[in-house]
């Protein structure tokens, strides 16, 4: 089972035996509560914050790189370093809490504060996450008042309304849950994300809140959070702009049913829950991918055949989040020459006789010339789905990267000329 | 004496004695001929091909290091490596002769042949540029046979012409000269060039070919060439995608005129030549920002107090290549925080609290936090205009770059989606 999708990108549960869960979101998984209410810092309206709350759960993040990080950011990584007892995330849209000084580092610790009181729990029990709009404050007495409002459910309808509230300029929530069924230990691992806009590697401007009900120690949820979000999140380039606010959170409950046999965690349920991570993150990377800005078309593109590592990361960036090649893949235009026109100038070593395009099938540069295949019916077909792959395999060694990359249309444009 | 703009680039004339030459073109320097003929490569028809013969004249030139280069850049390295005695280039728009193989060498050698023979002079003695669609190939017969009908002319309009003929998606011809009147020595440097899009530092898909008077050695002008290059086209980023083709060549024909006291060239003239390239590259490397595509709006972005050069050049690059800063240019929105979001995640030092941004006078961050000048009626008056100032001043050293750029607008996409 893979997720649904037409590409390849390796994160398959084949191997294990786990399902999906039919509707299937954070709440999905045993332990976690949530609520969500109503600040007001949507044009639109409805509820924009929310409290994921996991008692007595193990928790790790994972957060933007960029140097110039939003309050909750700072604050949550502060939070997760001094804290063994994290176990819960209030989060917010609407207002990014970014490069606000002071003000934003104490409306953040108002926010947290708020939610601890809340909840019962200490100050440092809980993270903090904000995403929308740059350089503006957040209106304290509201979020603090809000957060006073919210209801905790673990019900499958409160995970959709969290799922929701998160979204900025989202089109759909991002929502997805697994079950894995090893003997002797049944566990869930579920989600729900946001990120429409300013995606790159590393990371994406997106939360993304995830948890498993297995009873996992803090080292080994961080790693296989790491590692999950390295295969999904980080191989997502929409436009290249790395945000100040992306954050990927995820708890461990360890309410999962367990039988006289195996109630420890061993190596085979480390293994099946990699997996359970990996495909919920590459499920929710995608759906980010599919609903970027001004995007009609999305493209996994594959570099092959280069001469190091640092060769073809650098090749598939350049050509991800190529402002050419993306307007291409929004035309539906197999204009092979642009992809090799970045990878050309990200490869330190590239013989331009040696490399070869294919969208899916059809090859359309072979020896760095054109084939009869560009222009033909099939593969004007093939362009026209909307989802496709673009292998760009420079043949001159034998390492690869992959990135999931998303068309430019005119509407990111419109999307992205006003804020207001 | 500055290029027609609002900006200072730190391209004085002022400071020698030297004006612009009115409808000045590559034809204002004494000693270079043009002519222009039509292969039939472009859909709007008209010329599309222009050889510049400089007789007896010494040559420099600088190309893209891109490593996916096109023949008639690979062709033109090797002839100017090879050869002293260049002094022409045959040009033309409409099939960019890259990623084509060895068919495409054949192409180019055939090119540069018929251009030889036509004047006369060794093969080695003509170098070749091509601009337009990757991957296609040049009709051979065509090109050659349009090459034996140009007629070559010393006349401002033949440099007019060939300014029009190396035109692809530009909408207007980009040429200029300027005329320095050193006592004893008045000597001219003119230029033509074209770019419209796929432009970033370094080089831009652009093709610039200037030429001077003055009786420079190849050394000499090479260090005037590449000095003023990097001070002007390689500044300019429209959409950081670097080109197969790029090209700038220049030519020295020795034709000044000079007076018995003066008929060397000292310093004085080596200073005030390198100032006049500078200008013209200046120039033509605005008029390409100001003709990007899909651009309403052309901005210079300053990067200050960065705490090192290598700082100052990654975050200046990074605003200026933002897709979100491009966007926010083209609405005329001072959105400051993606500013330094970008600067945020390419400078390694970066303190979220020493950091300001300034909209021409308009401070909008002061401090890491919004100013009240953020939403005031003089910044939207200010934003409206078609040139405008970003000043990013990271406040933890002393370093400084520059760079221009340009607005990403819808017609950016509908230009680039489809090839036919």
């Amino acid at each position: 089972m893979r997720p649904e999708t037409a590409f390849d990108l390796g994160f398959e549960l084949e191997a294990i035996p786990a399902s999906t869960v039919p509707e299937g979101t954070i709440t999905s998984v045993a332990g976690v509560e949530v609520g969500t209410a109503s600040v007001g810092l949507r044009g639109r309206g409805g509820d924009d914050l929310a409290l994921i709350y996991a008692e007595g759960a193990t928790a790790a993040g994972v957060f933007t790189s960029n140097r110039a990080k939003a309050a909750p950011v700072v604050l949550s990584m502060e939070t997760l370093a001094e804290s063994e007892s994290v176990c819960a995330i209030v989060a917010n849209a609407g207002c990014a809490n970014a490069l606000t000084g002071e003000r934003g580092m104490e409306d953040a610790v108002a926010m947290q504060q708020a939610a601890a009181s809340k909840l019962g729990v200490p100050r440092n029990s809980v993270l903090v996450a904000s995403t929308g709009l740059i350089g503006t404050y957040l209106p304290r007495e509201s979020v603090v008042s809000a957060i006073g409002m919210v209801g905790l459910s673990n019900s499958v309808e409160a995970g959709h309304r969290a799922a929701r509230a998160i979204m900025t300029t989202d089109t759909h929530p991002k929502e997805c849950a697994v079950r894995v069924g090893l003997e002797g230990y049944e566990c869930t691992v579920g989600g729900i994300a946001k990120g429409a806009a300013m995606l790159a590697p590393s990371m994406a401007t997106m939360l993304a809140f995830l948890a498993t009900d297995a009873a996992l120690d803090r080292p080994t949820l961080a790693r296989l959070l790491a590692n999950s979000v390295e295969k999904s999140f980080n191989k997502l380039s929409v436009d290249a702009c790395m945000s100040t606010n992306d954050t990927v959170v995820a708890f461990a409950t360890g309410r999962a049913e367990t039988s006289s046999g195996r109630d420890a965690i061993d190596g085979d349920v480390v293994e099946a829950l990699q997996k359970a991570f990996d495909y919920v993150c590459a499920y929710l990377a995608l759906e980010m991918a599919r609903d970027a800005e001004g995007s009609s078309r999305i493209a996994v593109v594959r570099v092959k055949g280069a001469a190091s590592s640092a060769d073809a990361e650098a090749a598939a960036m350049k050509i991800a989040a190529s402002s050419l090649v993306r307007c291409s893949l929004y035309g539906g235009d197999p204009y092979w020459g642009r992809v090799l026109s970045e990878a050309g100038s990200a490869a330190r070593v590239f013989d331009p006789s040696a490399v070869s395009v294919a969208y899916g099938p059809h090859l359309v540069c072979s020896g760095g010339v054109a084939t009869e295949v560009w222009g033909s019916e099939e593969l004007s077909r093939y362009m026209s789905a909307p989802e496709i792959e673009i292998t760009c395999d420079l043949g001159v060694g034998a390492y690869e990267a992959l990135r999931v990359m998303a068309s430019l249309g005119p509407e990111y444009v419109e999307e992205n000329m006003k804020t207001s």
